[in-house]
């Protein structure tokens, strides 16, 4: 195996499969960057127990300037190899198996010799049937993992919570995302049928979502026994599933309200930032919210430290007075998946989960936040 | 107290008085900021065990458009206090003093109310009794830290070799750190007399340079028992001092000298960054330099990972062909501080240190290394 290709390009394609990289595997083969040379182009592949990553460099693509003396595949320890591509002195560099595993790393007068292990001996990938297969663009998966992987639970208590369960059926994709404190919910209709009923680790979502940047661009799923692919033009992605039944979160939803506030999301949000700084030093970390006739208002408080009152703006009111206690970390993070925009928070009692949803929504993305009882 | 002002001008501030607040002190009011509001403005204090900052925010500052209601002083928990002022809504805000140093701090429609101490109970600062004064540019002070306080040791076994020495004699002004292993050097021709002989702990300078940013402005330096005060026109830096007697270094820096090479900086330090990759993985941390006749080149090694080996770029030879080993984290730091330029490297043997000089350099800043023997 021997080619000579544009050192910033291999390292943007090396980044890409070391976020499936861990130092900290128990196997040491996974340590490692499978380097697969072949006719076509440059393979490489990187792996741990949740998710495994495979690039693919096209042998004509313009900027690599790949020049492939000869075809073989090695695995080299990827931190340590990724360390010296970067410090080489020019922009081209020339990588080749010499004898004994050992890989021989020349750029301008600089020669690196470094022990590879034998590609024969790292694992296989699944292997894809490519049944239930649907395709979007990397926007909106990117748009659908950021609006519920905040949701999933960090806990191992119950598995499945860590990931967000994805139904496709009657054209409509569904992503759901709890941790039984708070819930995030958005549905997507589909132009394309089929039917599927999936759990994908959280964790794996989110390298996803780096992996596949702001591409424009489409992402083929395919889902096998108890494994998904998404493919790109240049990538696969593969994450395993969560094994087990996910809880029915529909029953959860309300339908019926006593009071709706409306806000916009940035200037609630600042005003929540600072009724947390209080509410964090406390030991409970909660703020309350009290809305009645005159305005609405915001309390934070910790008996140590001090407190905070705001007069809130709002943008409409209707229904009863009310005063109801939160985590303010819960609306934090659900408001930041709404971005710039108008909300609508519609509440039952100070003791019932409230809804969360853009004002100009068609209960197409709506949160649930479960309040705190203060008595 | 009731003071009305700009709210990034304060956070700057009081961003400079946080360096010398640790959250970690055993004495509670040193984790607070002391804030003083008199006639002529705003005097923000920060003291830890080692230094003591304070700023003053003249009442007639534009940019601050202080409202002063009423002078007095408090102690508020800075980092806390900060994360406040940071976060409210609205360009100025109100602090001011209501009862039982509560603290009530205003801004738009967010009202915090935050529990302060008694200033009465903050620390008193040393007091200066302006001895031994002389004046540096904030420039070239930084200048003579940034040469000098990476080769101060790290550890505690010897104390004095903590700090950097500074002595002030026959109108020269030489600053030296060494931790045993290497040592900086620079002296500075001053027009001023006066004599002193300090040691100041390296991060004390640390701190110091950061805090005075890149103004343009000149620093009075004045020396106390066991203090040294640097005083620019906003801002007091207190340091202690470090006790016992610095050794003698002049008598480490060899004179005559076998071998000399010139080498670029850059294209150096690159090639030692690339060597020390393979010197970090091995147990020893060394990397070999050969200079013969024909080209001098550098190795790395390390037995279970791998090797390297660079023929390096050199500006000029002299003297007698010479193998030598040395730690290529001294040479890093060595070659960082001086920058882009060009330097001669002279040596005596394998076994005797060596020393780094600017080409064009006439002695005033000198480095010296000590090589690690291999067998």
């Amino acid at each position: 195996m021997k080619v000579t290709l544009n050192r910033a390009v291999f390292i943007q394609e090396l980044a890409t499969v070391q976020r499936a990289i861990s130092t900290k595997t128990t196997i040491p083969i996974l340590t490692g960057v499978k380097i697969e040379l072949k006719e076509s182009g440059l393979v490489l592949t990187g792996s741990n127990a949740d998710i495994s990553i495979e690039t693919i460099l096209d042998k004509d693509n313009e900027k690599a300037g790949m020049d492939i003396a000869s075809t073989g595949a090695i695995v080299l320890q990827a931190r340590f190899f990724s360390e010296i591509v970067r410090k080489l002195p020019e922009d081209t560099f020339t990588l080749e198996v010499i004898e004994n595993n050992q890989v021989s790393i020349t750029s301008g007068k600089a020669n690196f010799i470094v022990n590879g292990l034998d590609a024969d001996n790292y694992p296989h990938l699944p292997i894809v049937e490519r049944t239930n297969e649907m395709t979007l663009s990397v926007e909106l998966l990117n748009q659908l993992i950021s609006e519920t992987v905040f949701a999933v639970s960090q806990h191992e208590s119950r598995p499945i919570l860590t990931g967000v369960h994805f139904v496709l059926e009657n054209q409509k994709l569904l992503a759901v995302a709890t941790d039984s404190h708070r819930l995030s919910q958005r549905i997507i209709p589909m132009e394309q049928g089929g039917a599927f009923n999936i759990v994908i680790p959280g964790k794996s979502l989110v390298e996803l979502s780096r992996s596949l940047g702001d591409k424009e661009e489409d992402v083929e799923i395919s889902i096998m026994e108890n494994q998904v692919l998404f493919k790109t033009k240049n990538m696969l992605f593969y994450s395993r599933l969560l094994e087990g039944n996910y809880p029915d979160t529909n029953r959860l939803i309300p339908t019926s309200f006593d009071t709706e506030i409306e806000f916009n999301v940035p200037s609630f949000l600042a005003a929540i930032e600072r009724a947390s700084l209080l509410s964090h030093e406390g030991r409970n970390n909660i703020v309350r919210l009290s809305i009645t006739e005159e305005n609405v208002i915001l309390y934070g408080n910790s008996p140590e430290v001090g407190k905070v009152e705001e007069d809130l703006n709002y943008e409409k009111i209707t229904g009863e007075p009310l005063d109801i206690s939160f985590n303010p970390d819960y609306m934090k993070a659900a408001l930041r998946a709404f971005g710039d925009m108008s909300i609508t928070i519609k509440f039952i009692s100070p003791v019932r989960p409230f809804t969360l949803e853009p004002a100009e929504g068609q209960g197409d993305f709506i949160q649930l936040i479960t309040p705190v009882r203060t008595n």
